[in-house]
């Protein structure tokens, strides 16, 4: 496999870290909805479900295998031979199969998640590759945990894992716990500490439970990672995981970091939409990117530089992300300019003198309402031509 | 003033750059509920409002000002003498007043919104710290859209106003542009560079449009800065500021910082369900540290992980920000150990044999439903006995 060294992979897993949170399970025909539009979106891997789980999981990534084609359907398991036989066969029809198997890798997990010890587990992490080898080509590897492992035994791991025959490893952020600097260093550690590892692609798995996913996962592809996982709108089990609209436009706005994606941005309030809906996650409007405020600009002094121009305020382009409209809202933080902008927007030219005194009525009825509209306005002007 | 150097100060800026947001709007008395809980919860500084902006804002720093006590009350201003006249006479009754003036510092500022050239805006700027430090002795000065500025200027600039007095200075990420190395290096120039830099408190005041708001302060405060502008919840003008109790509870569970705050956050939960819902802003499930599932553990997985030791799923404790119940929710992705922990605590003892039964059938119940509550358990458990 020959990759662009600047191209990053996008793993979503929002039908599989995403679809296990409370009240977000979906059904086979919405996974297969979903996954379509994902294929649209244009990701690059789609983690497609955790076979052994249920038998609903199970289905839904033979039916998912089924629907799309570009993508590489990947299935999620631990490091047994049941869970791997059980996930090769869910991803029977799979043009492009993946399979993702791991094990915890931080002492922590090895003492009180396996009751074992690191000898113990190195084994069954490079069993569990070799296994799935049998089945697929493409077998990724999940270090868990990472995030607090210890670095050089870490390292091993991910060395014996390669030479087993992993394509992609991927260093989980399991707890969310790491900073992005701290975050950085275990990736670079890895890139110059692991004889093979350029036969490998790493991967970036961080969780939100600091608010830090998004820096953590741009930290690591700055340091050498060039897969990243991740889901529409951050979902995800607790605070979610990394955001994949965070992460693609800052690789699309910080063109210094030299790295690119195939995502086509435009379709991400529809994607984003259509997940909020089908999973009945509400989105909150502050939500960058995708929230219902991302492209709001409501004070005075805001809408006045917005104004003038919309890049003094602006870095993302509405339209680049599929956002419907980017509105200037009016309330009693407005300034006369924005005043001034939606009354000649509804046919209102007035003189300065003029538009001083519907702007001080304005602002004496914008602290007692809560958003004026187009009704309000003009009401104002009608009332101080009277 | 005699500080500790490894305090950071928690500048609230809910009221003002948070309730200029579409359908934010508070009445003065909600404004007053709040700030008395800001002082409860331990903030250094609450931004109170832009009195020049109408006389609802006006009102509320004068009405705010009487309420609290040990908190400084600040008022926003633009650089002009009208401005500062305005805050001065707002802020009569405060026991510790501060002006917050300020202009842009980028070439697109100054050239886009100011129409004007470096040398004009320095001497603006200079001049509204000396003007407002007629009225009080506590100034911060804002250089706008720092996060775009030439870097020598913004040293310039800073060098200028804290030579006029000013006691803070604020170092914007107004688009919430930066990458965190960026924002931080910002910092450091600044720190190394402008030879003054000891006479003033450097703040940090980032925006959330890339999802960086909390990586770009924390690397802020990495790199020099004490004091953190933010909201609670994260709120504010488009994709919102840097969330308060994201920025805290990192400086608390990451101890090799150094840092600390005086904030109680045992009262974070509370304080982000009084600011949601008087400022009817929804605070999505996945949000760090404050949303409904940030405690929440659903995967097979992780639960059984949990059930063994939850520190290895949980780096904050839910009570250590005052969150009501870590949750365990049984999903068709939880597995054995969840099942049998809830069981247990609803007093049904299963023998291994008995569980798989009892757990195969949970599994095919929970792929047709949402959320098995303690109904489905016992009725599951008195199909079986039958």
């Amino acid at each position: 496999m020959i990759h662009d060294p600047n191209k990053v992979y996008i793993f979503d897993t929002t039908l599989r870290d995403g679809e296990q949170v409370p009240g977000c399970q979906l059904d086979t025909n919405q996974k297969i909805e979903i996954a379509k539009s994902l294929e649209l979106l244009g990701v690059d891997v789609i983690e497609a479900g955790f076979p052994v789980s249920s038998p609903g999981d199970f289905n839904s990534v033979i039916e998912l295998s089924k629907a799309v084609t570009n993508p590489i359907i990947c299935a999620l398991t631990r490091a047994n031979k049941n869970d791997i036989d059980v996930a090769a066969d869910a991803l029977r029809y799979a043009k492009r199969p993946r399979i993702h198997t791991g094990i915890g890798s931080s002492d922590f997990h090895i003492k009180h998640k396996f009751n074992s010890t690191r000898e113990e587990i190195l084994e069954r992490a490079v069993e569990a590759v070799r296994y799935s080898k049998k089945f697929v080509e493409d077998v990724e590897f999940y270090a868990e945990d990472a995030g607090r492992a210890d670095i050089e035994f870490l390292a091993k791991m991910v060395e014996a894992v390669i030479a087993a025959g992993a394509t992609v490893v991927n260093i989980p952020d399991t707890n969310g716990y790491c900073l992005p600097d701290q975050y950085g260093s275990k990736i670079l550690y890895l890139k110059e500490n692991v004889k093979n590892i350029d036969k490998a692609i790493i991967s970036v798995h961080c969780h939100n439970d600091l608010g830090l996913a998004t820096a953590n996962s741009i930290a690591g592809l700055q340091n050498g990672a060039r897969q990243v996982e991740c889901t529409i709108n951050g979902i995800g089990e607790r605070a979610g995981n990394t955001s994949m609209e965070e992460v693609v436009m800052i690789l699309k706005t910080h063109k210094v970091l030299g790295l690119n994606t195939q995502i086509d941005t435009t379709r991400f309030y529809e994607m984003s939409h259509m997940v909020r809906n089908q999973m009945n996650m509400p989105v909150q409007p502050n939500k960058a990117i995708v929230g219902g405020n991302a492209f709001s600009h409501s004070s005075g002094i805001h809408q006045d530089g917005f104004l003038k121009n919309r890049e003094n305020y602006e870095i993302i382009k509405p339209e680049d992300v599929g956002f419907p409209d980017a509105t200037i809202v009016l309330t009693a933080r407005s300034g006369r300019h924005a005043l001034k902008h939606h009354l000649e927007r509804l046919g209102h030219q007035l003189e300065k003198e003029h538009l001083d005194i519907v702007y001080k009525q304005f602002l004496i009825l914008a602290d007692s309402k809560q958003g004026i509209n187009d009704q309000d306005l003009n009401q104002l002007v009608a009332l101080h031509l009277a």
